[in-house]
């Protein structure tokens, strides 16, 4: 199938228009018409290569909202005309035990990356969402509940997720005492998720400016953490910290404000971080963790708790020839909290 | 009750002869005579002030076993005679959540330590077991199994229990797969007691000369960590690393190796440590901890099973007034693997 996207095509060029082909319909795939897409700063990263070993032309994306548009011969589970949805998973072996656990984002066999990474089956790299059309296989294809706002929902599938799966790992519920490090794309749904899952939800904070944000998202309190006796008096008083921020930084000032037994889960940065003092760890049998965004059973759970409790990321829509100002706007973090691109406005 | 002991007189003089006075008993106190006392690099770091806020005169030691000679009106779990044991805590609030848990380490109110601490009533500093007789809360004081040889069991009251606490807490059982670095008093411990566990054990170390020791020590596996091959053959292959490296190290060797969901626990060093990387943590949800000591209840559980499977430490027996000489073995980590300080061998 023909489609057409923006790709990147090298390290160094914005993105551009780019034809490209969508694979024949294997029995058990979704064929999909792009509605929406979010824009993740990963999608910057790799469009860089700021990570290494992007190959190019890469058409990034991994927040995709669409309508099933063809279904392979084995499908069972969607229709033409279905609502749906692709994260940042569209493939993984399906056979060892973290894939039979429903952690196919644990796969012992490496998942398939939605983009950059090679189809398991042509060794073809996998092109992403910011394109009219997509060709998934049904397991990687999750359902969008029918009152979630279709313009909204795109950002859930990467920093819905990321956020939503640590919560539940760490047993967030009503009562616990969660803080929330940064507050971009990642940050608000932690907030908002952790909020829908009856927690009491503290924004811990560099800069004051943010409370009033940090309120209108539906945060309970706000931890200033450069007032040393405002950090002093918040010691030992959450169950958990989600600690979106995505580049190095130190964790000394927050592994104190654990309580006993607590983790501080790690889901920005990836790579080198600060070294941290293991006095509080030790005395209070304190932890630090990292988590990779979630499985598909997990990722659906989200979408339909989203959809009962009406949770939505915050969004700024753009058109698909905006992408490279909304690269640039990203990296100043001058967006609140997360650029949607309306597929509509990309024209073959 | 007047008392000798060995005490640290300021940071840089030798352990010198010291007489004090132990409290009078109090309703539920135990006043026993100590047969044995281990020698922990805590003691060294307190007598030189290492960690600050040493108060002086200060005597060392908190692997303290002896015998009881006389009880309180309110004791009511030991008699004259019993032979008992006190490790790192000799009181704490018993008012706090952690205290009813079980969890006396995690004291909300700060544990007693066993030397160096105010007393909870009179607010003397507490001295330690390098003396002829000491007296304990009945609450604090444990009980040695009877076909525990005395002269081998101090060192389970805290290198026993600060590597048994972890392997307790993450669920080590018959086939978990522990990896322990380190192999000094703690690290030889928590071989012993891992594969008392039924766990599978592996040394991880730096050196292969001490191959030979670890297997003496029980362990099944070594692994040498500048092996590259073997160590990236060993990825994801560990439930729980239990690091006993008492010095600021490099945890990202480390980090791979545990299996995804697993966690690498430090009981060693209590300070800076060097930034891990993050991408292993957050691509396999791996964790890293802190552990201290354990609680009285669950030190009594690991001296019950150190007796039921006649699990003890290896130890070399020292006269009090070697103590200077054992300091400086320690140093160099010229000791195999814990001395032990014979306290008839202290005369008035």
């Amino acid at each position: 199938m023909k489609t057409v996207g923006y790709a990147a095509h090298s390290s160094d060029t914005p993105l551009a228009p780019y034809h490209f082909e969508r694979r024949e319909l294997r029995d058990n795939d979704v064929a999909m018409e792009i509605l929406y897409c979010g824009v993740c700063h990963s999608d910057l990263h790799v469009a860089r290569n700021d990570w290494g070993g992007s190959s190019y032309p890469v058409v990034p994306g991994h927040e995709i909202v669409g309508r099933v548009t063809a279904v392979g011969s084995n499908v069972s589970k969607y229709n033409v005309g279905d609502h749906v949805a692709v994260g940042c998973m569209v493939d993984s072996c399906q056979e060892c035990d973290e894939c039979h656990n429903d952690h196919e984002q644990y796969c012992r066999n490496t998942f398939t990356l939605t983009y950059g990474s090679p189809d398991r089956i042509t060794n073809d790299m996998t092109q992403g969402g910011y394109s009219k059309h997509i060709v998934v296989r049904e397991e990687f294809v999750l359902r969008l509940p029918e009152n979630l706002d279709l313009a909204k929902a795109a950002p859930l599938l990467c920093a819905g997720i990321t956020t939503y799966s640590p919560l539940r790992e760490w047993n967030v519920g009503p009562g616990s005492r969660v803080g929330v490090v940064g507050m971009g794309g990642l940050g608000h749904m932690a907030i908002k998720l952790a909020v829908g899952l009856g927690a009491d939800v503290t924004v811990i904070s560099t800069s004051p400016k943010k409370e009033a944000d940090a309120q209108e998202l539906g945060a309970h309190n706000f931890l200033v953490s450069k007032d040393e006796d405002a950090m002093a008096a918040a010691a030992s008083s959450f169950d958990l910290i989600i600690d979106t921020v995505p580049v190095n930084h130190d964790l000394n000032p927050y592994i104190p404000l654990l309580d006993n037994d607590a983790t501080l889960v790690m889901v920005g940065q990836i790579g080198p971080i600060e070294g941290p003092n293991t006095a509080p760890m030790v005395f209070g049998r304190r932890r630090i963790a990292g988590s990779l965004i979630g499985g598909i059973k997990e990722t659906q759970e989200m979408l339909d708790f989203c959809g009962r409790m009406n949770i939505l990321p915050e969004c700024e829509m753009i058109k698909m020839d905006e992408i490279n100002t909304a690269f640039e706007r990203m990296e100043r973090s001058d967006v609140r909290y997360r650029f949607v691109i309306d597929m509509a406005s990309l024209t073959a």
